[in-house]
């Protein structure tokens, strides 16, 4: 079955971090890199977050930009990408950005652990799909967002969702843009987080471009998944 | 008093990875990187790693060109830089490689914390100097550094030491050759770790050059001490 074409888009520190480490969102970028990051959202069918983002930083996860909003409109699309949310214990608050902001459909993607009356609750916000028994099983979650129809994925973080689809194999591409700043530390999230690579299973990349971009750089890897 | 011209020089995967979580060394650059890696060392006065670098490891530090060796040699120079090791407590192993490979001096930098009789036995193979109580105290080190003379001081991790030199204010520019690779994981090193900077701590850079190489990029960042 065809799996969608799914791609992560990131900003990082010239070190590779993501956040500090009390998980506080930094801007890394700058508004051409924003305004790059806004197309591909409104250019995707779909947008992903791991739960740790949601309850980090709130986001809302919609397009900015009112033209690419209307342009979606008049194709017949929702103003939004479809937001989804991996979240296996439905821990997603009821009030969090993503329900209030924005028009479009959501998905909380949750597991067999989820406690029911918590999936309830997010029932009325949101289709929830369960896969998984302690946590989301992405390959099962893929194929069905494909199923729905979803043909292209951008998966917005953070270091453990990153880390988990990379490791999957369910990944295509990741942008990411260096920016010009260190954060340092070694509790600080970086770009690809979770168990990490032994030796022998290192992910190989190549590099598709490279380009000066606001006061960073913006590189775009392709995953070479089959080795 | 003026401080060497000081720079870091690293590879690091496209998550900003500097090894393995199990501290496995990777190549993480090509041959058009190393030799790059190696004309930095040829023309600098001195080379610094951590312990930790020695002990994971045991990096010679020596310049690997022939043409480049002979050319120091010619100008009066010993073939290799002044090989330094920041280790507190005198743990570089007497049969380390920095000592049996190569010509030239090599400094190791201790603290009041180390064993009298680790000392002694390195002073056989190298100049030690002491400074600070439990730890090097780097800023006086430096200062001893550039009374010796030295000028231009190359930096070579790991992610300890890059990240107290930086959080010192002792860094002028860092090198990062990003390589064509993920190796993901919460433990691995990073370009730097420690502590790590709080929002309003975070060190800015300016991009100085981006140049594609072997199948990565290599980034030359200029550190801004001074906000
Ligand atoms: N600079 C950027 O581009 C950027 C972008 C996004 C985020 N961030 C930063 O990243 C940080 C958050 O990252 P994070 O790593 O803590 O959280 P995260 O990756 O957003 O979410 C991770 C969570 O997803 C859930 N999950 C469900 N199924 C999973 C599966 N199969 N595999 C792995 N995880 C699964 C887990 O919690 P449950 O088991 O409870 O479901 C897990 O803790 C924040 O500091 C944020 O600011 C930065
Ligand atoms: N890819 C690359 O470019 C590259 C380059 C180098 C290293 N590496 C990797 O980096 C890893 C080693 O990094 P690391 O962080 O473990 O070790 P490190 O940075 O090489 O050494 C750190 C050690 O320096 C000593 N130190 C002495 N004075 C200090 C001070 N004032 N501040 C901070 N540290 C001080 C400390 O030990 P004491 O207190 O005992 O002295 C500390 O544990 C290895 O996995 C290696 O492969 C990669």
């Amino acid at each position: 079955m065809d799996m969608p074409f799914t791609f992560i888009n990131s900003a990082m520190s010239a070190d590779g971090k993501i956040s500090t480490k009390e998980r506080k969102q930094v801007r890394i970028s700058g508004d051409v890199d924003f305004d790059r990051m806004d197309d591909l959202r409104a250019t995707s069918d779909a947008v992903m977050v791991g739960i740790g983002t949601i309850l980090a930083d709130d986001s809302s996860l919609t397009v900015k930009s009112e033209a690419r909003r209307s342009s979606r409109k008049s194709k017949g699309y929702d103003e939004n990408p479809i937001r989804i949310v991996i979240d296996s214990k439905a821990r997603t608050p009821l009030d969090a950005d993503i329900f209030i902001k924005g028009e479009g459909k959501r998905i909380i993607a949750v597991s067999g652990s989820a406690p029911a009356d918590k999936v309830e609750m997010l029932q009325q916000k949101a289709l929830v799909i369960k896969t998984g028994y302690e946590q989301v099983d992405l390959c099962a979650l893929m194929k069905e967002l494909s199923s729905m129809g979803i043909r292209r994925l951008m998966v917005e973080g953070g270091a453990t969702l990153n880390w988990a689809m990379l490791s999957s194999g369910l990944v295509d591409e990741v942008y990411s843009f260096v920016g010009n700043l260190l954060i340092g530390g070694t509790s600080a999230p970086t770009l690809v987080g979770g168990v990490g690579f032994v030796e022998n299973d290192i992910l190989p990349l190549k590099l598709m471009s490279l380009e000066k971009m606001d006061e960073g750089v913006l590189l775009k890897w392709a995953v070479i998944n089959d080795v």
